[in-house]
């Protein structure tokens, strides 16, 4: 058995501030590239205004999702942070809602995830570049 | 030292729409099936519509938990989602505010947890077989 | 490759019932006296009423996390958990709304962050003393 340590980042850009995306494909990409047998892929958004998630590849649901995040965590409220200059409070909280990390198990040279589980991108503050890491880890067959 | 790997699944069916149990002994059980003796086990639920969490062993804790489920993400909404034919937009939400995975760190052949600290696998769409990965990863002594 | 396991543990005393603290420092002495490569470190609480979550480095948005957890999960109502005789029957749900771990990733021998990720711990029901596990898994140089 050989141990398995491969780090990959991947660079979204969403033309929208808020979007969800399915990565589940780059995540599969980043498995192969490693030649993970057994393990995990840790899959970690770098930036504080997003969030890796696990739910249903589903547009409504998407928007169900990001619908019940600003009922929660509104934008445009008098956040104590926005003294910094900064107008994005909410996004900070949506992220925190979301969670910002997701460990994806792989067995026996597969994502062995259930039949709906797919791993999205949340972006809560986009229209610019973030990036997302991927860190395999494990052992090769 | 040799490396660890091993992956076991346990069904649960619960016989309520929303339920909380401790899971904790099912992993204390793999963890030696591996004979992990340092590392972690990954319990992470395979559907999108229930959750892993750590909390507190005590029932009315679990009745606050689905009660504040329930208040953030209210069962009955119209939900986007419920356009293809589901009915548990709230179950996919109230799955995100609670979590879906934990790791469980393993030290010196034991679950390490704090005094308090019991894996929990909470259902919001119950009466059917769902499945939970437990993954341990580490070494042998 | 050698495979690295350590574990260490942090004791927090906050003066007051709630705060938050950055502990990314922590992390970085916790990594450096592994001798950590390539890999993660587990930070996770072992306390059911704190919280370790990654957010920015800045005092207002940490008085805005706070308001918010109160405002989705206030103190002092009538929870069920307070039949036993405690009264923190919020800090239990603040701490799931902002999770109890983190992975850090370690590349290159350095904490894999993004430029403003901080690892923060959130203390909800405070002034005694609370314990977080650090756990460096992966290899050496």
């Amino acid at each position: 058995m050989t141990v398995v340590a491969h780090t990959e980042y991947l660079t979204i850009r969403t033309p929208s501030r808020y979007e969800i995306r399915d990565i589940t494909p780059d995540i599969e990409r980043v498995r192969a590239a490693a030649g993970l047998w057994d393990g995990t892929i840790l899959v970690s958004t770098m930036h504080i205004t997003s969030s890796i998630f696990v739910n249903d590849h589903e547009p409504g649901l998407w928007r169900d999702i990001l619908a019940w995040a600003e009922k929660l965590a509104p934008y445009g409220e008098d956040y104590a942070h926005h003294q910094t200059g900064e107008d994005n409070g909410d996004a900070h909280l949506k992220r925190m809602l979301l969670g910002h990390q997701v460990i994806v198990p792989v067995t026996k040279g597969a994502l062995d995830l259930g039949p709906w589980e797919r791993v999205h991108y949340g972006e809560f503050d986009g229209m610019r570049p973030k990036r997302v890491l991927l860190k395999a880890l494990g052992i090769r067959e």
